[in-house]
């Protein structure tokens, strides 16, 4: 995951691996071939013509596409195909295409008021120094998005500044049987066979402004685009993508990788258990409940599921004996360096913040989820929460509770209707307050004590009186008191909003301590950092920063995996495991006509030489993570060869260490996308429009478009 | 599947396999070493000292294992490992090895009376004459079990006398969390990880003869035993396997293929499901009635899955078509012989006996389920029945209500109470009976109509009547009518008995009807054979006659597979993948002796020189099928290198089409039991006993055992 303007530190590492162009070329994000590579918000994509066609993930289209379906012409179903420009459809007011143009160090200013001050402060003075050269660059640049982003853990801040193109529409999608086959039951798994891609256009006003929708706008017009390869791929091949990766931790302390693989991990995984066994008792013997709490079953379920992959999957790698191992030889190599005591010094401090945290994380995760899986508390604390931050200006509002955080208050205000049922929430409560109650007494938190007494006959007669009492299971009177003023909010009777009015004390109270050491580990981590990154280069290797969502870069290969023992997977799938798959039941239907297609051969030059059939998905080694959806996977020579769209299940652990041995990418073979667009859904104008061969049969000249780079 | 005896015939094919022996050697399976070879009724194992030593499977000993377990001395947990041959424990009264001595074609005999009879009548005389043959043998040979075989249906009888040894030992055991590591969630699976063997040992009286157990008794002196093989193995190598297979439909006809494909699975499927239903429907809010179910919902899910998997691999090898195609050939071929003319009338006489059979396959279907998946229904029809056969001199009555089988049946009476709920039997019994007034007129049972009615209301009202006032839902009553006098029982008024009376006399006259196609198929079917012979043998192929737990033997060779779309299995797995596996939690409780094992890399020459490591279980493409459980695997030169014990999942259609593409057997691999029996439950006296290494990390000196051959 580089940083595009780390590359040419790694230029020989990259040219070993078989690029064949200039890393400079790609060191700069806001010029060609880099700027292709945009933005959706969560997603990634590219530009892939000179009008703006962009391609990404059929998953990261999937709300345009849901939004435009109606039960008559079901774009999920049927898919889409925009004959002519004028076919194309909205993708919504939120849809947005965000195109970097300005990616500058502003470390100096952002620290400038921190520097000296400590703790909380230290956290402000960052906080506000950034939310102002924020507000200064939007101010300076209608049109445009800014963001500060912190590297290396507060080593470095960058100003970000985006295009942010509001005129997005649906272009192109293979129905939701090609673009998701295989769906959750596939999620994480290899081998795989899902067209996993949909084409947009970015529209702008007719002066080449970023405008909302309207049928006058015109398509926008990229400074770069990138050229679909029209070669086959082989196990081995040189592959690279770019993308917008969402978070990593693989600069964790070696304490904090111990406490995710010894607490955190196994924790998250006996707890979720009893939850789902205390829905289970809770909603025993009544099928409504059970349907009730399906989705929040589910996600407990797939919380619990990954919890597990990451904890195999990061003793299998042996990673906090590896990040140990790194620590004492950076430790060595730091004794011997100039400023050794200073650095020393702040990583010993931040060490004992970390350690300091440990000491209430039972406390902070059992409170976590008294508010995240109850309705009605929850809602009652949101409800409390919000009536406090109303009383001060929009900006200074925490996170979550903003002007543009309500409308998502009252979604689940309202869905609470649909998810709760008293007897379950009451199990659900028992279970924490029964854990709650079995801490050591300086983790017990009196608010809760207040609320729910100190055992469980309390408990059992407080939760009796609150949910008997309350008014609260009416979505009517969620919704008053969501529209109520501030005041008339804090003084209402209902014993559950009571009850969250004093649980919100120990909210704040914890919030406060969580800031003054988030603070101090902004202050203090950067020696931590220096120390890694300063012994990686006394060994000659280079150092990117975790993911945080701004332009990276991978590169690697084609690559096959060996998960198991005697279990070996190819890199390329073929429709024949589309076949294979097909049981006619979803999400394993695929359409009439891709059967059709596949069992007439009917592939041309889009199939694979070596294999003689059409692949579908290919694997590599490259770093991803969330955010990469959509990526542009490109060969050698920048072409783009694939769109990323998913990692391999034994990789679920790569965000906090990439292991090599294990850690794949899985990606839309580019042919697949062109055979389908050729053969089965034809849609010869895109073709056209990126320089392709029009029906997949035959190498096209080579595409116009290329020029424009 | 070859016999023995037709091993000469493929012998230059062997020799090309890479088989470095004289097929001829193998040929008389009453001579060493197939002599060495055994059969344990339903498992097969092997000689593997002068001193009777005999090694199986694991899975195959389970009853004795059991058998000789208490909560204080559980050897199902810990192992079992006889200090001493007086330390060995036996088997049970039950336990038998069968040393096959004599292997005889007595066609003519057997079918003398047949030849000018039809139907039932031919039906009869083979019975009678078989039962004639076995008798005369078991009369001239004490100690001996004698049967009758019929070879490519009809075709050739054969005599097989085998000594039957009655004092079985158990010797050496693993754990069962090595023996069946994996249990039944790695049934069918690979890779696979399973230590399936164990040890028995044969003894005989003072004389040599086969007595019941006692202390006097003393080894049994095979006439013949397997070296175990010191040599490495590898992708590609020669294996062999010798065994008692029990049942295979490859020779059926395409007619019967068609069925099997187009109705009995899919139909068995559905039903299956419908049944599932049913018992949820009639076990729903009631936790006592889903845990008295819960065997007979496993084993529908068990039909069904099984269903499932040999549908989609017949259907994957496209079964029917192939044997359409053979069968045409078959035919064009036969129309230029010299007998073409009657054996194509006797062949057309075949298909029309089969096509007979499918006019009434709804019904036969589901009569057959209503008393196999019905408790008191069932048990009533039974009692039934033995009142009937209870009339007849015991070698007459119809197999299954022999005396020999009485104590089985009672044992169902008895379990009935465990397994019965009223409302679950009345869902079963209306979804069968819905489905039988869905039937075309002339497929409807009229004893059915006569007990419950021709329509819903009155199949409602028969129920609430049947089960009302029946007392057979009392176990004292069952056995109380076990014991009855025939005429006491056929007088009984409970209603279910009278429902039982007046169905049983359907199932009689049914009985007839099949004994009559039984036995004209036995007539007719062996033209089919001989035409399907004859052109073989035209074009140079051997055809070997279906399974019929007789002696087979299959030669092939070490096999990776490559089982869908991009994923491959190599042949051998490693005790890594032990570890991988290893949670903890049964069937994946790796015991604490044998991870330390694996962790101290303890191998010695046992291993793997080119993996590097222990290996655990191999993948051949050899020939197997249910009753090879325990089959020696043996090397080109006729030493054991391995033990079958399953197959994989793709194989499962494998009974009706061996597909080379799919069929492969999995194996123990004898390296990994001589590893566990030196290094991690430590057997030395049997490792000395079989002339191998003592301590595994050698190689020892040539056996001296290997002389005796």
């Amino acid at each position: 995951m580089w940083l595009p303007s780390q590359l040419p530190e790694v230029e020989s590492a990259m040219r070993d691996s078989g690029f064949q162009g200039d890393p400079g070329s790609l060191s700069d994000l806001s010029k060609p071939p880099m700027s292709a590579v945009v933005s959706l918000g969560g997603c990634t994509a590219s530009f892939v013509s000179p009008k703006g066609l962009v391609v990404t993930n059929h998953h990261c289209a999937h709300g345009a596409i849901q939004l435009n379906s109606t039960p008559e012409n079901n774009l999920i179903v049927d898919g889409f195909n925009a004959a002519t420009m004028a076919d194309e459809l909205s993708a919504g007011p939120g849809a947005r295409v965000l195109v970097t143009d300005r990616f500058e160090r502003i470390t100096d200013r952002i620290l400038a008021d921190a520097r000296g001050a400590t703790g909380r402060a230290y956290h402000d003075a960052v906080e506000a120094a950034s939310k102002a050269a924020v507000a200064e660059c939007e101010a300076e640049a209608p049109g445009y998005r800014c963001s500060v982003v912190d590297m290396y853990y507060g080593t470095d801040f960058h100003l970000v500044r985006q295009l942010e193109i509001r005129d997005v529409r649906l272009v192109y999608a293979p129905p939701d049987a090609i673009g998701s086959y295989g769906d959750e039951i596939d999620n994480f798994m290899w081998p795989r066979h899902s067209g996993d891609f949909t084409f947009y256009r970015a529209y702008v006003g007719p002066d080449g402004k970023p405008a909302a929708y309207s049928p006058d706008n015109v398509p926008f017009k990229p400074a770069a685009w990138l050229t679909v390869s029209t070669d086959p791929l082989a196990e081995g091949d040189f592959a690279m993508l770019a993308g917008y990766p969402g978070r990593t931790f693989r600069h964790r302390t070696a304490a904090e990788f111990a406490d995710q693989v010894e607490w955190q991990l196994p924790s998250r995984v006996e707890l979720m258990s009893a939850l789902l066994a205390a829905i289970e008792r809770g909603s025993a013997g009544s099928a409504d409940a059970g349907v009730r709490y399906a989705a929040q079953v589910a996600s407990l379920k797939n919380t619990l599921k990954r919890a597990q992959g990451e904890l195999d999957g990061l003793r299998r790698s042996d990673a906090v004996a590896e990040r140990r191992r790194q620590e004492a030889a950076m430790s060595a190599w730091l004794a011997s360096q100039p400023d050794a005591a200073a650095t020393r010094a702040d990583i010993d401090a931040a060490s004992r913040v970390i350690a300091s945290a440990r000491a209430t994380r039972e406390r902070d995760q059992l409170f976590g989820l008294m508010q995240a899986q109850t309705q009605l508390l929850g809602g009652a604390m949101r409800l409390q929460r919000l009536a406090l931050e109303r009383g001060k200006p929009d900006a200074e509002r925490e996170g979550g509770y903003q002007l543009r955080d309500e409308a998502r208050i009252e979604a689940a205000l309202r869905q609470a209707q649909r998810r709760y049922a008293p007897e379950v929430e009451r199990a659900i409560l028992s279970e924490l307050l029964a854990r709650h109650r079995a801490l050591p007494a300086d983790q017990r938190v009196p608010e809760i004590e207040q609320v729910f007494g100190a055992d469980a006959a309390a408990a059992d007669a407080a939760l009796d009186t609150l949910y008997a009492d309350t008014v609260l299971a009416s979505e009517d009177e969620r919704l008053r008191l969501l529209a109520a003023a501030p005041a008339e909010v804090q003084a209402s009777t209902d014993p559950l909003m009571r009850a969250a009015a004093t649980l919100l004390q120990a909210v704040l109270r914890f919030e406060d301590g969580d800031k003054a050491r988030a603070g101090e580990l902004l202050r203090l981590r950067p020696a931590y950092m220096r120390g890694m990154i300063g012994h990686a280069r006394s060994e000659g290797r280079a150092v990117y920063p975790d993911a945080n969502s701004t332009l990276r870069v991978s590169y690697g290969r084609i690559e096959s995996l060996q998960p198991r023992d005697a279990v070996s997977w190819a890199p390329l799938t073929t429709v024949e495991g589309i076949v294979e798959k097909h049981t006619g039941v979803a999400p394993f239907d695929a359409p009439g006509p891709l059967r059709d297609a596949i069992a007439r051969r009917d592939f041309g030059a889009t199939a694979d030489p070596g294999l003689g059939t059409q692949t579908v998905n290919f694997l590599t080694n490259l770093d991803t993570t969330g955010g990469n959806s959509g990526s542009p996977v490109m060969d050698a020579r920048g072409r783009l060869i694939g769109l990323n769209f998913d990692s391999n299940w034994e990789a679920v652990s790569a965000s906090w260490k990439f292991d090599p041995r294990y850690k794949r990418a899985i990606h839309v073979d580019a042919r697949y996308m062109r055979w389908i667009m050729a053969r089965v859904y034809p849609a010869p104008q895109l073709l056209a429009e990126m320089g392709l061969p029009l029906d997949g049969a035959d190498r096209g000249p080579a595409p116009a478009a290329a020029a424009g780079r």
